[in-house]
């Protein structure tokens, strides 16, 4: 039996725990510097910067979907940005990560939101065809850049100027 | 002479102006349904969706930025996301992109950020090269997906599910 619930600041373990097994999945166990101390923090304070669903199967936790409010410019309404999705694999086939995108769906309809967006692995295809079957669509035509440190520190310093 | 400050509530309609402008530039001319009232109610209420910088050049608006934050699960911190930058092509090539882009990464360090991230149109070399040039890289291996109308609603009603 499926139940999804949103998390609270005492799931700030289990929260880290669904994160570091979603790296493992996507190869890189390691990326990880994320700290419980870190989620309590940005997760559970006055101005939440994330918020967090949390999946149960028959009472015990098996997946959760991390997400944020982003903001389209064009059409003046917040979306949803879903940072992480992630069923533990004894959990798979359950319909636990539809059910998830399906509470995510009615959050945005609820909350104004023109549609939610993510990002996939491109090698993941069993991912981005179940995606598909739901109706959503790969935006074409646009790069995702990055700046992070030190090159965030030399421009804030003003060194980047030339 | 460069100034940058906040967006305030009275900004609404340069705010839009600048929206429009940015959407004919990227030949999207038709593609801004927002009104001044959708850019009030958001990013001037009690919890703002977006934030918003202005440039001034002697005084007169040149520019903005328009972003809101996003989260690193795997790096436990928030991250900017820069939604629109745009100055008037009569303007350019006085540093004003490049200051509300320092800004921004000043306001990035300020807030525990671990960096900033946007998209830019993949046919849009000069601005690729120029953001190559602070440091920023191009995030490659992942798709960005998107749900939007009719299929969110009809997630959100469960009826994508076979």
């Amino acid at each position: 039996m499926l139940s999804i619930r949103n998390a609270t600041a005492s799931d700030t373990k289990l929260i880290l725990d669904f994160i570091r097994k979603l790296a493992e999945y996507e190869r890189e166990p390691n990326a990880v510097v994320a700290t419980e101390e870190d989620l309590l923090r940005d997760g559970f304070g006055p101005e939440p910067k994330y918020r967090c669903l949390i999946a149960e199967w028959h009472n015990v936790p098996a997946g959760f979907a991390f997400y944020f409010f982003i903001y389209s410019t064009w059409l003046g309404r917040p979306g949803i940005y879903l940072e992480d999705l992630f069923v533990l694999p004894g959990m798979r086939g359950k319909g636990i990560g539809l059910g998830l995108l399906r509470r995510l769906a009615q959050i945005a309809v609820e909350e104004n939101c023109y549609g939610m967006r993510w990002q996939v692995l491109d090698w993941n295809q069993t991912a981005i065809d179940f995606y598909h079957g739901l109706g959503a669509t790969k935006m074409d035509g646009w790069d995702t850049m990055r700046l992070i440190e030190p090159a965030l520190s030399r421009l804030a310093r003003g060194e980047s100027e030339e």
